[in-house]
């Protein structure tokens, strides 16, 4: 695969743009920078020198995280796992496997359906049947339209792909319900469920306690270098440590994103509800903004679809702009949308905008080249 | 899951058992005793302040990395991924889908037959094809025999299974030639090829010249934290990142593996010849005790399969007591054999034995309650 002169000259483009990016002092969204040797230095210090490496899935280090893990979710049994991806499809399978039933409901947006490269069918022989509006939560409606049985249904807390929303409690009761009544077992991708407890004012296990398995995710929130946990019935735990074996995700040692998922859950989780609150201040600072809307408004957890009105590269480059001069990142790139003129990125707020007034944000946004 | 008395004890006994043989100062075997904390110290201190993370198996640490080792391996590229259970199922759906076949055949001992619950057929439908006596290297006759259309043979270079041995080069050229003459694509399972080097005389890319495929592993032999690559043609390795997305090995960061895997494959690969050079001193030495028999003798890379006779309780307990006592570690356990009153254990020399003699490696196993 030679490259040719164009596009040898967009990488080089790329290169720039991300160092850039790296070499900013500030981020509105995140919890900062990230980097290999800081990082490691970081958790060498916070381990404790005799600590043991976990062997293969064993060992008192993975052991009692996923006990930890399993406790704050409320349910009997926790594994850890390298990814999200593996965690997911491996429980899917299971419910799968026990209900005889090889067809599956998520929303469209869902991450086993956009970013899984259809694993879930050709890996594992899933039918994927898809539930509710692309652009909107799923309802107790859309599944009582549902005239097929399925074996599990996948509910995500918040939905990301349409700006971390979240679905009132008593609508999320009547769905669940709706499912075990059916026979289907529910499966929640807490990819971001760190993020739902200030929304709902519910502990972690009271809010995964009516499903049957959950996924949450270390990296995204808690910061966490990777990995994955996934929580449920003992029985289901162990039937997915043979799936785990099956996906190659049961490595010789997993310390480093063990280390630094208890790490980081045990530092950042109780900093959820400021996370919460601040992106509540920095969207309203935002929607002020001529040519600006957020969604959702107010958000319903530290993330929010951020829409800007205006020619798309051209808010790029002031972006990259801004990062340059002034070493301030806003947003890296913009995604196009369904609405003419306006394109969007997604922002999470996290550690990174404590360095920054909301006056800041306003005035480094009022600075872009909107259409107001 | 509510532990008996009795298991509750066993635990405890194995606990203490593991506790013993970590707290061992030296170790015939291996590399010597890990523990995260100095590990990920001595990473961060190897690592430039600078260096970035990789990003979902982007970015310069993870792609430069690869273009070594595919430069180390003679292949056009290179893809590090978590795991060789992954690395391999991957290779063979890709030369399975290309062939238009299902069928691919390895040896009875191959660790996808042994150690993956099945998963070549459960998450990727391929159909396993065994050829060879378990017991022994893989012939041409064996393959000649094979009466059917295979989409890929798989070789493992050394067979780990009986003790680490290697075909002679020109019967490997011949089963590589026949099956590409049969339109079967060729994967070699290096998990310990570094170690064949010394062997074969050639350099790792004229080893792995002849497959079509190689997977290598860096935590085996090299004693990086985890991790494993697989190398080949562009093409296959661009579809091999789709297939590891799918697995759920594409993480968000790699880094404490690949930059793990980058240090000890610098230290550790020149280092193999004098393994080897050293595990040929050790089998003399334990082949002269009367009571211990060594495979293959003499062994032809660091590895071998080490046979004892008498009692295998007794033998367990004795080394039990040698680690507890004077803070060696001859083995952990022994596994049972087919030939009555001999049990046998794996010993793979690594830097860990340049601390004790072959006189009082010897003297150690001499003082085993042996029947001789």
């Amino acid at each position: 695969m030679v490259a040719t002169d164009d596009t040898a000259q967009e990488e080089a483009q790329a290169r720039e743009r991300e160092a850039i990016f790296a070499a900013c002092d500030h981020c509105v969204g995140g919890h900062g920078r990230v980097r290999p040797h800081a990082e490691l230095a970081a958790l060498a210090q916070a381990t404790a020198a005799n600590e043991e490496p976990d062997r293969y899935g064993t060992g008192a280090l993975i052991e009692e995280f996923e006990r930890e893990v399993a406790t704050l979710l409320g349910k009997e049994a926790a594994l850890f796992l390298p990814s999200g991806t593996m965690a997911q499809q491996i429980a899917l399978r299971i419910w799968s496997e026990r209900r005889g039933c090889r067809t599956v409901a998520f929303h469209p947006t869902c991450h086993l359906e956009m970013h899984e490269q259809k694993s879930y069918q050709l890996l594992h022989g899933l039918h994927g049947r898809l539930v509710g509006d692309p652009h909107a939560l799923l309802t107790l409606k859309d599944l009582v339209d549902l005239a097929e049985p399925v074996a599990a249904l996948l509910l995500e807390l918040p939905q990301r792909e349409i700006g971390g929303q979240l679905p009132a409690w008593d609508d999320l009761r009547l769905q669940v319900a709706w499912a075990h009544q059916r026979g289907a077992a529910v499966h929640m991708d807490g990819a971001r469920l760190w993020e739902a407890g200030p929304f709902y004012g519910r502990s972690y296990a009271e809010i995964a306690a009516p499903f049957d398995s959950v996924y949450v995710s270390f990296y995204k929130g808690i910061g966490a270098i990777a990995g994955a946990a996934l929580a449920g019935p003992a029985d289901v735990m162990a039937e997915a440590r043979v799936w785990q074996r099956r996906h190659g995700g049961t490595l010789v040692c997993l310390f480093p994103f063990v280390l630094s998922a208890r790490l980081n859950l045990r530092r950042r989780l109780e900093r959820f509800p400021a996370y919460h609150q601040r992106a509540l201040s920095i969207a309203r600072t935002l929607a002020a903004v001529p040519g600006i809307a957020v969604t959702p408004d107010p958000p319903q957890t530290r993330m929010m679809h951020v829409y800007l009105h205006g020619e798309r590269a051209l808010l790029e480059a002031a972006a990259l702009d801004i990062a340059r001069a002034e070493r301030v990142a806003l947003f890296h790139h913009l995604r196009p949308t369904d609405m003419p003129g306006w394109s969007m990125f997604e922002l999470s707020i996290g550690d990174a905008a404590a360095a920054l007034t909301d006056a800041q944000i306003g005035a480094y946004f009022s600075s872009l080249p909107l259409t107001r």
